[in-house]
């Protein structure tokens, strides 16, 4: 299958490449680098050594036996994306191409105004080339769990029955992100089964849960360039990768609230296995299905725990804080998603959170200077009041 | 109390303009005309001619006694419009600054992408303008009831209580936007309702019907600078105002597919009622309410009749048509929306649609020749299916 990575270098988009190839498919991308810019913008940088764009592309070729068709782009480039598109000609489209970090959206009327550009308008430019390049293909979106919330009722995936005055209809699940950035996915997951409805498209949204680690086993052990990012940053780190980077370097694993807050989390290497399902069961054309992507819920607080007694184990001294929550969000509610879509076309969950981060913590304390070097962007200061303002320990 | 209308110039813009003046409110705006060159840019022009802005300001000042604060610029331009907010330091914002054209939005990568960027981006730059300089005015926006799409359950005021697998929440009313046009308002009501969440803004999001009709008593009869537009281009204008349009001139009223889409529409008379009462009932710091703003619903085939019987009585000889329908819509539908809110704060539906329209018809019949002139744009040809093609009638 030739399937088109948008954001083919990043911390998912890279590995996913790799996965791709290894199974046989014909990977090819595009990345416009606002990963790596906005990362050392916001002072940050992956706590894992990358490879530059360039040696990405001779190291896939050397292991891959071909070139890997890449493009330096952006997808709000209306007219790149179409020539992308009419060069490529992708069956399956993977879309990364997001920025996906809350905070980031949170800065301030500029990175709020930003992400509604690039990732609505981008996404908008990918269904719109599909439309007129190729129709048949199957675009696999990335949403995320976040675009649900916590509502006081289980949710489905996607879609769910609904009786109301006495009368019943199946209808898309309420929404209700908590951040600018969950709602450009919300907005992304509208506009996308409105594409599919009205053009005959077909898509797979994923609505995915945060994902933790530095490895999948295509990586190999030898040859550094085909390693992935691992940022740690309150922007672009998420809450398993930035705890483990914290205890490496002993600084301590930071809660926010005084909370419960739970969400569903995954490995990367899930992350690959579930992504590579959605693309080799396509769905029919016109369709639009929903997966819930993760492999268990956790609350926030087992999670830090559970890196703690890992840490532990590693001989490092881990301590956890609860920080006052940058964040507006509710800190103790009912959480229950589905998930069996992904499990019903044989995802195999890995079920060893433990494991995982032992390796995440060999990978890490290798690299510690490197979060040493920057680790005041650990402790987050954006706040979803509009402040700016350094979160403090909670009493 | 001071009231900013983002969109002052417009159809609906200009007359709230007066009707907020005549009960002793201070109005400002701002506008960046696109409605004057779009409606050219797809063949049509007003039925009923306009003044042009600088006359429309000259004509307010000699009525009313003092300058509207008037801006000739684009919110989606941040400084412009953060220095529109500083200047005049709004009590209440009415948001009618957004492009309301389903057809528009459908005609390409372009207008799609455009839409997007201005409803969108221009919605968000008011909200952070809110913020930082007015957090506690309130945001009267318009939406519309096309957002709720036609689902086969009651439609509530926004939120409705869900039972779901033996659990209850309080959620929001699913979208299911019909048009390019239709999602970019969904993602505005989204937008707010989270804005509202996290800054501590209050909104009152209007969930409108279709309005139709030439006047209001405040426009007076003898200064035509206080006129509005009428436009009945397949674009900008809406089912009855093209239906009128079309007795007028004795072309086809056109009904669009052969079923019995239902729609809400409401006189422009009352829509300028229903938004003043929202402006001068504020909801709480905070709050974030909605409010679906119609007087009753009807099928478009029984407009087109009630359209081609007054027609008659004014002594035209109309002829309805069934056209191929360029949209992908549900033809036969069930649709049942609440509309309490606003009758529980004091609105007093018009119910007099035959005289509505009888005044309309007046108004039409001396600007006929306006009409023929570009009789063109009356038959639809931008399809919802991406191809272009004028729709032909159905046997």
């Amino acid at each position: 299958m030739k399937i088109l990575i948008i954001g083919i270098d990043g911390y998912l988009g890279w590995p996913l490449t790799q996965y791709l190839a290894s199974r046989g498919h014909v990977v090819g991308g595009i990345d416009a680098y606002f990963r790596r810019k906005q990362v050392k913008e916001v002072g940050g940088q992956s706590a894992i050594p990358i490879a530059d764009p360039t040696e990405r592309r001779l190291a896939f070729k050397e292991k891959y036996g071909y070139k890997l068709h890449w493009v330096d782009g952006d997808v709000t480039d209306w007219d790149l994306t179409l020539k992308l598109f009419k060069d490529f000609k992708p069956d399956s489209i993977v879309h990364l191409g997001e920025n996906p970090s809350a905070p980031y959206s949170m800065i301030s009327q500029k990175e709020t105004l930003w992400i509604h550009h690039n990732n609505v308008l981008g996404s908008l430019n990918i269904l719109h080339a599909m439309k007129e390049v190729t129709p048949n293909a199957h675009l696999v979106k990335l949403g995320t769990m976040g675009e649900y919330g916590t509502p006081n009722i289980d949710i489905p995936e996607g879609f769910f029955e609904v009786e109301y005055r006495g009368r019943k209809d199946y209808l898309p699940f309420p929404r209700q992100a908590g951040s600018w950035y969950h709602q450009t996915k919300v907005h992304d997951t509208n506009n996308t089964m409105f594409a599919c409805k009205i053009w005959g498209l077909r898509s797979t949204d994923i609505m995915q849960g945060v994902v933790y680690g530095t490895r999948i086993d295509e990586m190999g052990e030898v040859d550094k360039r085909f390693r992935t990012r691992l940022d740690f940053d309150e922007c672009f780190g998420t809450a398993i990768n930035r705890f483990t980077c914290q205890a490496t370097i002993g600084e301590p694993i930071t809660v926010y609230g005084a909370g419960n807050q739970t969400r569903g989390f995954l490995p990367l290497r899930d992350s690959m296995q579930c992504l590579t399902i959605a693309v080799e069961n396509p769905p029919d054309h016109g369709e639009y299905r929903t997966f819930n992507q993760f492999e268990e819920t956790y609350s926030i607080p087992q999670l830090a725990n559970t890196v703690a007694e890992v840490a532990s184990k590693m001989g490092l001294n881990p301590v956890i804080n609860r920080l006052d929550n940058p964040r507006i969000e509710m800190e103790e509610h009912y959480f229950n998603p589905d998930h069996n879509h992904l499990l019903d076309l044989g995802y195999e969950p890995t079920h060893d959170m433990k494991s995982e981060l032992s390796l995440m913590f060999q990978d890490l304390v290798e690299n510690k200077d490197r979060i040493k070097d920057v680790k005041d962007v650990l402790v987050p200061q954006i706040r979803w009041d509009g402040n700016k303002k350094k979160s403090e320990k909670l009493s």
